[in-house]
């Protein structure tokens, strides 16, 4: 579990998630700074009983159940609240890069963080532009990762995401459509659903309206679902995404995979703001936050709603519990040297637009 | 009221927005071919009792209250149930083209019509692209019309709408999100809002994220809401799509203005998808449409929601009243010229896409 920003509600988040019995932490390997911790748990209310341990002690026995590592990063005292700093950047992403060397070296068997700050993270990193290619540039897997919203009741997956709007209709192809949904059945059947009943959006309104309103529809989404019906996936589409999430919440689909961003994202904050969970899938650990961002017009008063970041907590679980069955070897490198390597500010990332 | 579509949810819609209370339809001019309404009645289970008159009939006293004006142009006998045809189009044609002759002639204060089908619409006339486009082309008015979509609780206004995704963005420019500020501020203040307050959508995920995923939100929607501002209107934006429909139904907004078709849409529907009505704007009088379509998967079956239609016929009832303080000049065309008019197959309309 890596601590997000400073400057906002992750704090106090981290810390109720960690007293929250409803999100069962009881083997969470706390990753961030101690102080920072504390603070969120003053924020929060909660108190918070956790062996901490500085990088020089991990070298010894490790405490069973959970504990914290201290990497001493981010001294509350010293960044606003309420905003983006530099400082609470890079705390967020060392962070997130320690959580995920530890769990790419086996020491851990999923990432969860609370919200980080993309304008802070770049702040420190300036070419950090989203989590997948930070992940990809940190741990170098054989396949890049995708992201998936999931609530309880339906699952959103995109075909394309941090793009500019303009550039989405020439993204799109019969290949991607068809290689997304491949990718969304899988992780699907992988985490429990027999054969998931996925719903692909279309591009253009009213499904492109019999080719008055675009001709994607017909000529690449169409071909893609049919792709996909052929290996017994069962995908339904295009439909028009403005009906999409009804039929869907009337019971009638368990995904809906959408062509781009806010296609999905209207979608699922409309029908669960507080409760949605990002998932990080395709790659050999599960990677979980809340949904919803930093938040940082009600930072430090104790108010942030638990909901989405116990789901997350949960959601990591569950799906490492799965992963488990195919275990992974622990790398001969120490979780002391791991996180040395994630604080050097040398370190030169390479990351990529996804 | 024109009837809408035959093949499906329309006719029985029709029938029970006539036979019901709270719609207070005591002074409707119905337009449309009596056997469809009496199937109407029939499946929606209702009676219906109003003065229907042919073509003939109109030269003489009209009955004071609601009647019917029998075109006589659409045989349910001969059409098929739950799906498109050049029937039920070309009647939809003509009872829309009716009803907007009679309203700007000044023989009805506004005009409501239950749904139609595009597609069947073509079947008859192959140029048929959108209402804004055959209104247009009907009336020939001074400006052309913009939709909204009309909940209690919210409105939406759109700058683009039936166009491909692919075309959104280039039709993005400072000048249009101006004027449609200016022209959803004009109508809701038309309707009673006194200043109401405007959420701008952003286009571009995050609302750009900083220049990372599009430059149009910064350059194109924010100085357009500056002077928006500028001009006292309680606009607010580029606020990133996937929140500003949360925070519009927590209170902090009266309207949403999006950049494309389903950006609003989707959230609209999700909201009250059996509420929703449609308000195109900007004409001589106000015309209205339950948001939904023709449901041919429920035709016939009179399960069909009423919410929706009765919502629509409230409201244009609502702005009619206002539009008539300034009152318009009855046209020396008679009711019975104009429907031939409508009737008659040989008229050539331009439409245009909007």
């Amino acid at each position: 579990m890596a601590l997000g920003d400073a400057g906002g509600i992750s704090p106090e988040l981290s810390a109720k998630v960690i007293a929250d019995a409803d999100a069962n932490a009881e083997d969470l390997l706390v990753i961030g700074d101690w102080r920072l911790l504390k603070r969120g748990a003053e924020q929060a209310g909660v108190s918070i009983d956790l062996p901490v341990l500085g990088l020089d002690a991990l070298g010894g026995d490790l405490p069973s159940g959970s504990f914290m590592v201290d990497l001493a990063n981010c001294d509350p005292d010293t960044l606003p609240l309420g905003e983006a700093s530099v400082g609470g950047g890079l705390a967020s992403v060392q962070n997130f890069r320690a959580a995920l060397l530890a769990a790419n070296a086996g020491h851990a068997d999923a990432v969860f963080f609370t919200p980080f700050n993309k304008f802070a993270m770049r702040l420190a990193q300036p070419d950090y532009v989203d989590e997948i290619g930070f992940i990809d540039a940190t741990i170098h897997p054989a396949e890049s990762g995708r992201e998936f919203n999931v609530l309880e009741e339906i699952w959103n997956a995109r075909v394309t995401s941090h793009i500019p709007l303009s550039a989405v209709a020439g993204r799109i192809t019969e290949q991607r459509v068809f290689d997304s949904l491949c990718l969304t059945d899988k992780t699907m059947r992988h985490v429990g659903y027999e054969r998931p009943r996925i719903a692909v959006a279309a591009l253009n309104p009213h499904a492109g309206d019999g080719r008055n309103f675009g001709t994607e529809d017909d000529d690449l989404i169409l071909p893609a679902v049919k792709r996909a019906q052929d290996l017994q996936i069962a995908a339904t589409g295009p439909i028009p995404s403005d009906t999409v999430f009804v039929r869907a919440m009337r019971g009638e689909f368990d995904a809906v995979m959408t062509m781009y961003h806010d296609q999905g994202q209207i979608a699922m904050k409309l029908i669960g703001f507080d409760r949605g969970v990002t998932l990080i899938a395709n790659y050999p650990f599960p990677i979980v936050t809340p949904a919803h961002g930093t938040a940082y017009d009600i930072a430090g008063q104790g108010i942030a709603d638990l909901g989405a970041t116990r789901n997350a907590v949960n959601l990591g679980r569950r799906l490492a519990l799965i992963e488990k069955q195919t275990s992974r070897a622990v790398s001969e490198e120490s979780l002391s040297d791991l996180f040395t390597r994630a604080l050097d500010p040398s370190t030169i990332w390479e990351t990529r637009a996804s």
